[in-house]
């Protein structure tokens, strides 16, 4: 899995700063580290839509399609992934589940499915079924490219829910890198967000 | 496939009406049949928002995890899908691409690779690996359970777009059998989308 | 204010629970009643998105644009509303703040206010203004009618910011009609929330 | 009327094209232009979702609450705007309509009746009625703040409807800034759309 960070709003938390001042016509309160005990105050109470203000596009690589058909469902993002209609998988990469991978036997029996598919697929293709079709034989294991962007509030909301342990391990593990990339970025918009790395999880402070 | 309406707004093109004569105020004008040409006359003035005080709710079954990637990206819908990490799918059924159906060397190497996939997958969950990770080789053919709602505005948005010449054959098919249920159950809402059996797409007059 | 249920999903709740029971394919579970547990553990279990399959259409009449002007800031709703700019307001009724009119003082003053504000209105439209530019002199206070559509998912999340303490009086007077109402046409989708009608607030059950 | 703007996505032209290309895994055809036509060819294909990964955040000033009521109906977007609960107006600033604004005779009685206003709004507060009471009274033309987040699909949108000749004169003169502002800072996003400045609209090229 390759997380990419290809665009963030520019000093986010200081444009969230400034059209949450709006509401209040506090601008005169604007300092240099202002938005900072701000910002928690505004999370504290609820008034998350300032945070809309602030959008975050990545770029995902290596992940399953099992992946991200968890991922587009969450409907307040956009979302641009490679398509099965239009680019031709005769040469797939795949996704391998962490629990078949620790058994060497599991992991023998995977693998030989994974190329299996790999070589009906071509086959298919061979005998000019098209890719739109072929793909219908394709696993959820297959590996994909997507590039999505939320906004802060929408990022908090997902990571909340795709970050806990009731999550699957994928997508789970792909917040916890979104989690560590705006900690960095916006440290304030998402200070109550740690992750556990013993339980691979992350945790939200209540 | 099979294409269930579970339900409707009922009346729907009294209530749009309702809710389109506030803007002007002009409910006076109701008559039995006053819907008919005003919706008409709305959708043609662009006026498109009030259609969405209708609401229809449709339960799939038999269709593809192919249909549902492209289904569940119409963001506008409400979705609740058949899980594939809580049910387990040691009997999966299948779609077969009608391009392979037709020719019998093809659909026997397809018919194959499901019977094998299924073996390998009750094969995965005896030696314990857990259905959210089993469902990993699982193949987009796979037929899934879903049932989605949508308002008229976002429906005439879906049908132009998917049931056209563009749109791949599964989803084609089922905007066709949503376009024939909703000219019956709201002519006036949908009276400008028109099936054309020869090609089996959806035709808009413009 | 006068608040009218124009429409709702029909057996809202058992299209909840039929939604609902794809996800794990238990339909084999539904019984007459079963939807009553079934949908209060769902949102025990926050599981919400199920709820967007169930619609409700309200008319109301006799609010004013400073409801309004909150009300369609809830932006996954349905709005139509009565237009300043082709409908004329030279009979335009106006809302009474509480406060305002326990006081005899204060009431006579609005109240000339509103006299003033409905003879220059009627004096601009004589003398050729376009009842768009004429509205710029129009209160906050100016009654309107609006329909608005809301899924229930929607409905839970307004209700219980909007029917809090910190809402405003008159928005608050809205949602403790709309929880009346949904209450009891859907007593499983809404069992948590409890008008307290010496507060005159919604509460919501933790 | 003031409009400013906050904050733009950095390059926001090659993270579309970036996006775009890994639906068509082509992102070996990436040049220093490349993205030039390659936006416009989506735009001319329908294919706008791509343009969701870029936002634009403008601070407005001095317009009226009539134009924000409009404007917020835009529900794709996101608003912080300067409350009248929380914030006095004793001092309100008004939006005056050019038809009226050229003709001294009714200029005159607009100003009036909206320093009448002020004088009834402060008279409220001194006889202690809290600002959410007193500002029923507050007109339509009062000029309020709002900073409002918009992606590029979104804005285009918005451009095409508030732009038009059947648009109010105000959010046209808006949008016709917001025109301007857009097609320096995107051209290939924005490259249909042109201002005709003799009739102050924005004309989209079919």
């Amino acid at each position: 899995m390759k997380v990419q960070l290809v665009s963030v709003t520019p000093n986010a938390e200081k444009v969230i700063e400034k059209a949450a001042r709006t509401c209040y016509m506090s601008h005169g309160k604007i300092t240099k580290c202002s938005h900072k005990e701000f910002i928690k105050r505004l999370i504290g109470a609820g008034h998350l839509s300032v945070l809309e203000h602030a959008l975050a596009t990545f770029s995902l690589e290596g992940v399953s399609r099992a992946l991200t058909h968890q991922l587009v469902r969450h409907r307040l993002c956009s979302y641009s992934q490679q398509s099965q209609r239009y680019v031709r998988e005769d040469n797939f990469q795949w996704v391998v589940p962490p629990d078949i991978k620790e058994d060497k036997n599991l992991k023998k029996e995977y693998d030989e499915c994974m190329k299996y598919l790999k070589d009906r697929y071509s086959s298919f293709l061979q005998n000019s079924v098209k890719a739109e079709d072929a793909r219908f034989i394709l696993p959820n294991a297959c590996c994909t490219s997507i590039v999505f962007s939320a906004n802060f509030r929408q990022l908090r909301h997902i990571i909340a829910l795709r970050g806990s342990s009731k999550a699957q391990w994928e997508i789970r593990e792909l917040f916890i890198k979104i989690t560590e990339l705006m900690k960095k970025i916006a440290p304030s918009c998402f200070y109550d967000f740690k992750v556990d790395y013993e339980k691979r999880i992350v945790k939200k402070d209540v």
